[in-house]
């Protein structure tokens, strides 16, 4: 994630649960978000070092048409390639902009890709996304960066999808952190993790059993809900 | 930032925006994040590889009473330090869970530090903060964090605050990337952000000037109001 926007504390990141979400669908775990500052160099370097540890890298943000838009540089420095015009990018932001006052030197900026380089079609508003081998760069506005997302979908290699529920309690997790371990080692293959929240003066926590074995995450999450009640502390199935 | 919370798309995180904004208020630039899942190992890694790098690092997430709360022992692996008891931190906990149930095992743990560590006062839920060198171990509980960073203040070394000011428009980025070119370089010292949004059905941008130097930023403001309105494009003093 590229952006002095979400390093000065301006902008709200919406991105990160964005495309963990959009992951889990594909049956990929996201594994690691760094967010560095609008530098070529540090967006560079991070971008290799994540390249080469992990099977996809999703950047969001900088590839617009203003000056601080320098992620598709950045990561043709990162590759060692020189960036070059896209010809069916161009041509999409021709046809996008005939009707749009026309293809200007900003809007140009948006057909640059690194040499080598594959489009991501953007159905929201033009300019389309960049794929470079196993790293893909999106747009940073969450609705564009969503629609490029959709573009993709079924197009990676993913393995079977985590499946997981949630049971809720309005209960310390210091009260029931004996509980959780018994039933997390109860249930081989299920990982619980607590989630404390608090919410309308209260404190309680949301328990998210995660496990790629659907069956084994329902078995988990209904033993939780007994011992729990059993505890005299109510379940909230679906969390709180 | 640590948690398979937020990698796993289930929790929005709030704790960035919070932290850079605190960070800002002290005169403190947010230079990095990186969110790494809850394991031991992960977790040193990346906390070595920035804390020797960066004035301060901060860590939200990962310091309650459950079986998944493991940032104390992975930074403690990652300073190759023991952990231990605090005395302050168990007296803390033992005033705070007098009247609520009492001291119990997990709980306890959040009495647990890397030797040789400080305590971060947690004036929201009794159960502290940890400080070890140039690393804060904070809740990842955004109104829990908010109260520790709010006992921070005024105590790291800080610079002249960032300063901001923003300046909205509803007209594509693409538009006006040359103006704003224009207006940062005739400013020397400004940096000016642009960033795209899609609202109410109408593409625009928020530019934001930003600077140590308040009135240098103010300039700027102006500058670009105008020359927008001379390019027949309506500024949004403050932004949309």
């Amino acid at each position: 994630m590229i952006g002095d926007e979400i390093l000065s504390g301006r902008t709200q990141d919406k991105n990160v649960a964005q495309v963990a979400a959009w992951l889990n669908r594909q049956g990929i775990r996201l594994d690691e978000v760094r967010i560095v500052p609008d530098d070529e160099g540090r967006i560079a370097a991070a971008v290799n070092a994540l390249r080469s540890d992990k099977d996809y890298l999703f950047t969001t943000g900088g590839i617009g048409p203003t000056h601080d838009d320098i992620t598709v540089d950045s990561i043709a420095a990162a590759f060692g390639v020189p960036v070059v015009i896209h010809s069916r990018a161009r041509q999409i932001l021709e046809d996008y902009y005939a009707t749009r006052g026309g293809l200007n030197d900003a809007r140009l900026r948006m057909a640059r890709v690194p040499e080598g380089a594959d489009l991501i079609e953007n159905r929201e508003s033009g300019a389309p996304g960049v794929k470079i081998g196993n790293v893909y760069m999106m747009a940073g506005v969450p609705s564009i960066a969503a629609r490029m997302l959709e573009a993709l979908d079924g197009t990676l290699e993913g393995g079977r999808p985590v499946v997981s529920m949630t049971v809720g309690a309005y209960a310390p997790e210091s009260e029931v952190a004996d509980l959780l371990r018994a039933t997390e080692e109860a249930h081989e293959g299920v990982a619980i993790g607590s989630y404390p929240f608090f919410k309308d003066g209260r404190y309680g926590a949301n328990f998210v059993m995660r496990s790629d074995d659907g069956e084994l995450v329902e078995r988990t999450a209904e033993d939780l809900a007994s011992r729990l009640a059993e505890a005299g502390i109510e379940p909230f199935p679906g969390g709180i």
